[in-house]
């Protein structure tokens, strides 16, 4: 079976989202920061279906990410269209072939059908909880791994839960000030560091957790 | 003219010291595991006196970080003794022959007279602030780098004046929960890493600061 995992950028300061999140600002003020980098590598462009983009250390982390997973969890926050229930013209922020090209579990308190999207992605929407969300994805990904995708409450959740087999955080030297951390009321887990890359810009280090 | 550095160790969850500080836990309760990695370092064991030690990649980053300082800057947090006028029976945490070998000014509201201690370290009280401290150790430390020491408010000054030339983080894979923390309130910075060295349990990362 493979792993749970969860790669996301984050501040000097810890954030992993600026705060005041809305439809112009959804990973919040400032928050849109945390992601320049990952925008310039050729991984991330060619899963969006954009040519060019740089092979840097940047695109292999990025390449590495995302190269063995099977199914993806995600907060109702990250699949976005605002809370109470769903306003069913509201098919996520990615159009309508989404970066993921595979199965995606969004956790949310409102019932709705699944949405079968181009290039491989189905947004499944899971009304009983974060562990419930886990097994559809892992019964979902086979023999792949599952990515928790965000948003920072969602992270938080499945940190608190010992859900987490590895956290790959892409430290980015900004300071945000505000805005939504991943590591408050999740316990003390045991963490060690089993990769570091380091590009001009970003610091990546993969953290295995103890289960 | 040297460099402005600071090199901290710093949980996941961003705090430099835990809650509760006290003389029988000087860096707050759960702090000291954010120092267990240093303690292990030959050149650590060597500045306090002690033998032995592991030669590792942990060990080159202590020895470059305290290689070059020629004087040091600390709050009175970090010196100790408690707050309010000196009781001077408190010579600090380390004993006749601290680990400094180097001119140590120290922050405080408090006048008191210069107390030199033995293996090149003296301790000067500097009641004008962090400016003035920051000058007279420039003075002292020539062609040599000034370390700006800690604690937490006395990093977090020296990051909002925009004193530092550097900072280096040495990222423990802890999650304290509570504590100190040195990036609140201090702006917004322009930080590029330089040098990052893994290491099995510890991520150094070097920051250069734009000034």
């Amino acid at each position: 079976m493979g792993l749970v995992r969860c790669q996301i950028s984050i501040s000097l300061d810890g954030f992993v989202a600026g705060p005041d999140q809305s439809v112009a600002d959804p990973i919040g003020v400032g928050g849109m920061r945390l992601h320049e980098w990952v925008f310039q590598t050729a991984s991330w462009r060619a899963m969006h279906g954009q040519d060019g983009g740089e092979r840097s250390a940047d695109d292999r982390v990025v390449e590495q990410a995302f190269g063995a997973i099977g199914a993806h969890v995600m907060g109702r926050n990250m699949f976005g269209g605002g809370s109470g229930p769903w306003d069913e013209r509201w098919r996520g922020w990615w159009g309508e072939d989404p970066p993921f090209h595979a199965p995606v579990f969004v956790l949310t308190h409102h019932e709705r059908a699944p949405l079968p999207m181009q290039g491989g992605t189905t947004f499944t929407f899971v009304t009983d909880g974060l562990e419930s969300a886990l097994e559809q994805a892992r019964a979902a990904a086979g023999e792949r791994d599952v990515a928790v995708a965000g948003g920072a409450s969602t992270v938080r959740q499945a940190l608190a839960a010992g859900a987490l087999d590895e956290l790959q955080l892409h430290i980015v030297p900004v300071i945000l000030g505000r805005g939504e951390r991943i590591f408050d009321d999740v316990g003390d887990p045991v963490l060690e560091p089993v990769e570091v890359v380091a590009s001009t810009g970003v610091t990546h280090v993969r953290y295995r957790i103890a289960r």
